[in-house]
């Protein structure tokens, strides 16, 4: 959408900056670029390529799958970008939504409230995020750059105490509210769960070290 | 849709035996296959993506826009295929669908009944055929294959004389039928046309030849 738009074109100015800067000439002259939109398989790629901006100056082409998944042959792409996506894990850790376990989470997401909730999100976004990184290293051209943005929380902040976390917890206490009105059925609430991990910055530091095939610039 | 993919898997286990019989290895194990499907940009990719056939060994990208112009950075394949659409002209010639004009065109398709009508398809065909194989040759690796598959007449074959053009030209009486009496508008009928030329092979060469980006095999 609108803000991965942005985001591509940031990204095209910059690389024809340096090459400018490092070259003295024209890059529209002598450079081109392919941007590769990445999704979901049953992502909307209809509306994404209708609209596409007028005017740019790159080609495009739709990559449809996971991206916990492999999604293009080795050494496709020289600059990579997860935008606002690297929060997501593959699935509901086990347990999570499990009234009878440890780590139930009673509350609409891991806020910070439980540690064994957090442990078990911790421990699935680190086995996905291993698994991504592994994909990408893979069609990542050597030398070729991983930008992650917005996803994730300084040292010792709970999302609990940031803003999202706090709209989610009101979320959660409305529907708690509601399902004590008997509205909707507790059970449900107390099942539902999101997909979602933002890690602390020493936890995702952890993870791209132990999965070694980046390097954090 | 499902004909390509027939074509796409024919093309790449022609690869694969190629490759299996040249260096004796497993080509499961040594290359890895991308398949690119492109079409205009308001084509269904959603369908197309989730049709994708289950067990392929490639992965997929869609490119969307038209393909008389470039939708591909340069050397971005080794093997192209135009399955079934070299006969699209980018527009309606001129003077086709007027009435004044001398290439008018009464009959629904250039059937071969008339010889300016003919000129003016062969001529807008020979235009359009050569934007394309500019765009494909500079999109295409040196020494890369472009097939192009069922899109020609023999010599001295008249469209008129073929099974399709037999049903378009019965399309077009039962329309002009339907316009006498009275059921729908005569100039509708007289000023409907499609973009369509199917090519005699000797135009089809002389037009590849005369662009000079390609040789024939």
């Amino acid at each position: 959408g609108p803000n991965t738009f942005v985001a591509v074109q940031n990204i095209i100015d910059a690389v024809e900056d340096k090459y400018r800067k490092e070259t003295g000439q024209n890059p529209a002259e002598n450079i081109e670029f392919q941007v590769l939109f990445n999704d979901f398989t049953t992502n909307d790629f209809n509306t994404l390529f209708q609209s596409l901006p007028a005017g740019r100056r790159y080609y495009s082409a739709g990559v449809p799958g996971s991206f916990f998944e492999r999604v293009l042959p080795k050494e496709s792409f020289h600059i990579g970008v997860i935008n606002y996506a690297f929060h997501f894990t593959s699935k509901i850790p086990k347990g999570i939504t499990d009234r009878d376990s440890p780590s139930w989470n009673r509350d609409m997401h891991c806020t910070g409230f439980n540690k064994a909730v957090k442990k078990a999100y911790l421990d699935q976004y680190s086995a996905d995020a291993k698994i991504l990184l592994d994909a990408r290293a893979d069609e990542l051209v050597p030398g070729g750059l991983m930008l992650l943005f917005g996803s994730c929380l300084r040292d010792g902040v709970k999302m609990s105490e940031t803003s999202k976390g706090i709209v989610l917890d009101a979320v959660g206490a409305s529907l708690n509210d509601l399902a004590q009105q008997g509205v909707i059925e507790q059970d449900k609430v107390d099942s539902f769960s999101t997909p979602l991990y933002f890690a602390e910055e020493s936890e995702l530091k952890q993870i791209i070290e132990e999965n070694g095939r980046f390097t954090i610039e």
